[in-house]
């Protein structure tokens, strides 16, 4: 869960009459990216490595909502990136995204589709930890979870593929 | 100021737990524009029309949040952008930049350095209800006002022309 003395530390840095947590899924709703991507590992049984994420980025002179989303999530790293001069913050702990991040979305939802992307990523989360991605019905339902998410997106690995060199 | 019955609309259309003015300037602070730009035109005494913006796109497929935007502030009209499949909402009216949308952005200010833009946007706002964009001075202080604003954006036109061919 959200650790309530981070949230009192974020609420701090806004406005007296913001709600940061209501503000926040704002910022996702624009910015903020729920996605599931493939990784060819053959250390996996099936030779696919599943990774859940939840993102946002924000230009570099604008880095103190990526440093507030830290804060009130308690989780995830921030990295640079040099070629757009962006800051990302990012969670790819499927603990954290289940226990912390989305139940953060349970109580302030997205309000268009993208909530639907949360939704999608959920389930997989779900699968993951009853541990149904290692196992081949599994990973073919978590691919077809996927194709759905992010239409505005790019791919970088298609799904055919993966569903054609699984072990 | 804002239409209540209009935030009760929208409201409804958020989950309970949302408070969706803040949510609202969560989303704003990733992808709201505060902006003043110059127009040549004849008919002004100066050669230059002064226009204040303020305005949000979102994708086309998530186009709730810009509707939502629209009812919250009960004015602005929305576009659609078929080169980039985008929608977007914008306000330019002086009266309801300066009755409507700069109050709730007092209310619910902007966390990051965007909220230099928000100032610089009121300032500007607050000289045009007064008509000093309507003389030399008053022109030239805006233009030295706007040259700050939007950082990371691009100019289309260069203030240094307006300044140089003022009337």
């Amino acid at each position: 869960m959200i650790n309530t003395a981070n949230l009192q530390g974020v609420q701090n840095v806004v406005s007296q009459g913001i709600d940061f947590p209501s503000y926040l899924s704002g910022f996702f709703e624009g910015e903020g990216c729920f996605s599931v991507s493939f990784s060819r590992n053959i250390k996996y049984r099936l030779n696919w490595e599943v990774r859940p994420s939840v993102s946002a980025s924000q230009n570099e002179s604008r880095r103190q909502i990526v440093d507030s989303i830290q804060n009130y999530f308690g989780c995830g790293f921030i990295r640079r990136d040099l070629s757009d001069k962006t800051v990302k913050w990012e969670c790819r702990s499927l603990n954290e995204i289940h226990s912390i991040i989305l139940p953060h979305f349970d109580l302030y939802p997205l309000i268009t589709t993208k909530n639907e992307d949360v939704k999608s990523l959920r389930k997989v989360v779900k699968m993951m930890s009853n541990k149904e991605h290692l196992n081949r019905a599994g990973l073919i339902a978590i691919v077809n979870i996927v194709k759905e998410m992010n239409p505005d997106g790019k791919r970088r690995i298609a799904l055919t593929d993966i569903l054609a060199s699984m072990r």
